[in-house]
């Protein structure tokens, strides 16, 4: 059966697209707090895990031993945009561990930011793999490695040790088994694996609250939700869906996009996390979905329950800047 | 009912993301020789209708009078890329009529084609009207009122002269009552009006065979197939879908892309056209619908065939190059 049709774009007064979705909210024990649509299906989480697999980069005390910040940290959990900010952290970060951008294995890019691309074709030849927007994600993981005393080389692999820490640590967070079976190849040339919608966002539920972890865990849990909380623009950057949630609401709401569709969430003082995929794999449909399920757990009336609600509509504007339609939740998930 | 899925995006051995949408292929009297989906369904054609829309300039005499040849009518049909070679076209259509860019109303923007847009930001400060992707359909537009001797001011507005051409000219083709109650703002500021996706393959096959057409609208419309056919360089541009798709098959396919999940093609020589609309909207599925489409009707052991065939299936390289996965037509559509 299809799943429900969850985001509606318009133009004038008709709908024009139409995105279905799956959508789903767990408490900390795994209880199901709210869902739309076919929440067992197997999903890759693709960047929206990037939290899960720094992990390893705090509770190794890598993180500590060269002194990351909120930054470092938040920058380890980020789909940035490859602004000169970014491109500066992810390289320090490698600097403390005695490496460089010839340590990282995830290929270079522009970036997918229209507004920092003109400014990196105006300023550089091409981009490195620093610019790549998993750059913080992969100079933590080569900082995880160069601590533990293995060799980063080869990081990315699936035998890697590092990627069998980051399974274990996955596993462990949602329940499911991740193999061959179920694992597909990342932009960034990392394993991804698919796994229920539902156990990615009872992983995220366990990070929000500590429940069933080991207490190192929740603590490190604790630390990278923190650290993207106080410092969102080093999750994504200037005019993001993830920095615009998180800065909405300062310290209360987590969030984390992934490519094709996907989108996760937590609510830490409410104990709640949320995950949500678009089937079409369209990031305009995941960030409405995810802001219109986050706004039922806050009040309409407040500042955040309001935002939430405008964040899960866009205007769309043409060239002239003559409003031409909007991109919005459908009433089964708003109302 | 939902739409069928029409397009997987797989990931490794899984389908990540799955396309829904409707596909019709009609031939010059309106016999629908394959359907799926609603074919019903009114749907915005967006910029998929341009040579239907550039019939006032054929029929009124003004590409005779100002010698426009297969390029300038092209690039009245296109949805290009704001290349070098498309602004110099569409700046020496108005130059003929005796305007410049400050004639068109289209508003500027970046080219969608990042290496263009590159190219474009070390280039210059900022795109201009001629950069538009749609600048050949204004500038064929300006061109039109001057002929004529209608004051082009305000040529994008509901009520001008020109748009109720335009208006009378795709009731004629597509058999559907446009007004106020279909109509929306296209991304350049002119109306689109949602009509049933079955009329939109209809007015394409009328124009490909000439079915029912007065003799002068008919010939206007074979100059425009041929000139796009001839130079599809100019209606999209390097690496684009429609242009693939006419360079494959030289003077036997057109196919012109819209935004929104919209492709309309026409096979001439089989009085055959087709529509298809991607539900949410994505281009990528759009693509692959409109090649495996256009596929069924030649023999897959012939060259057009297998390339259609090819075209059909996009292999996914991610940032260091390895294969990630496919986007490819569903068996519905493709078997």
């Amino acid at each position: 059966m299809a799943n429900p049709v969850t985001v509606e774009v318009t133009r004038g007064a008709r709908v024009e697209s139409r995105h279905r979705g799956a959508v789903i909210a767990v408490d900390g024990d795994g209880k199901v707090v709210f869902s739309l649509g076919d929440v067992e299906a197997a999903t890759f989480p693709r960047s929206a895990c990037k939290a899960m697999q720094a992990l390893p980069l705090v509770e190794s005390g890598a993180a500590d031993a060269y002194g990351f910040g909120d930054r470092e940290l938040a920058l380890a959990c980020s789909s940035h945009n490859g602004e000169d900010e970014h491109v500066a952290v992810a390289a320090s970060m490698l600097a403390r561990a005695g490496r460089d951008v010839e340590a990282l294995e995830c290929g270079g890019h522009w970036s997918s930011s229209q507004k920092v691309l003109i400014h990196q074709a105006r300023t550089m030849e091409s981009p490195t793999a620093l610019h790549n927007n998993c750059s913080g994600k992969h100079s933590g993981f080569v900082c995880t490695c160069v601590h533990q005393g293995v060799d980063p080389k080869g990081y990315i692999g699936y035998d890697h040790p590092l990627q069998r820490e980051i399974r274990a640590t996955m596993e462990s967070l949602t329940g499911a088994v991740l193999g061959h079976d179920n694992c597909g190849t990342d932009g960034c040339s990392i394993p991804t694996y698919a796994v229920p919608l539902r156990g990615l966002a009872h992983g995220f539920a366990r990070m929000a609250t500590g429940n069933g972890l080991e207490p190192l865990r929740a603590k490190a849990s604790r630390r990278l939700f923190d650290a993207c909380m106080a410092e969102p623009f080093y999750v994504a950057g200037t005019g993001r869906f993830c920095t615009k949630l998180m800065q909405l609401a300062p310290g209360r709401i987590f969030a984390k996009t992934g490519a094709e569709g996907v989108f996760c969430a937590a609510i830490p003082d409410q104990g709640i996390s949320i995950a949500v995929k678009c089937d079409d794999g369209h990031a305009r449909a995941a960030e409405s979905m995810v802001a219109a399920a986050l706004a039922r757990f806050f009040d309409k009336d407040s500042a955040i329950g309001a935002g939430l609600a405008d964040l899960a509509t866009s205007s769309m504007h043409n060239w002239n800047g003559i409003h031409v339609g909007d991109i919005r939740a459908a009433a089964v998930l708003s109302d």
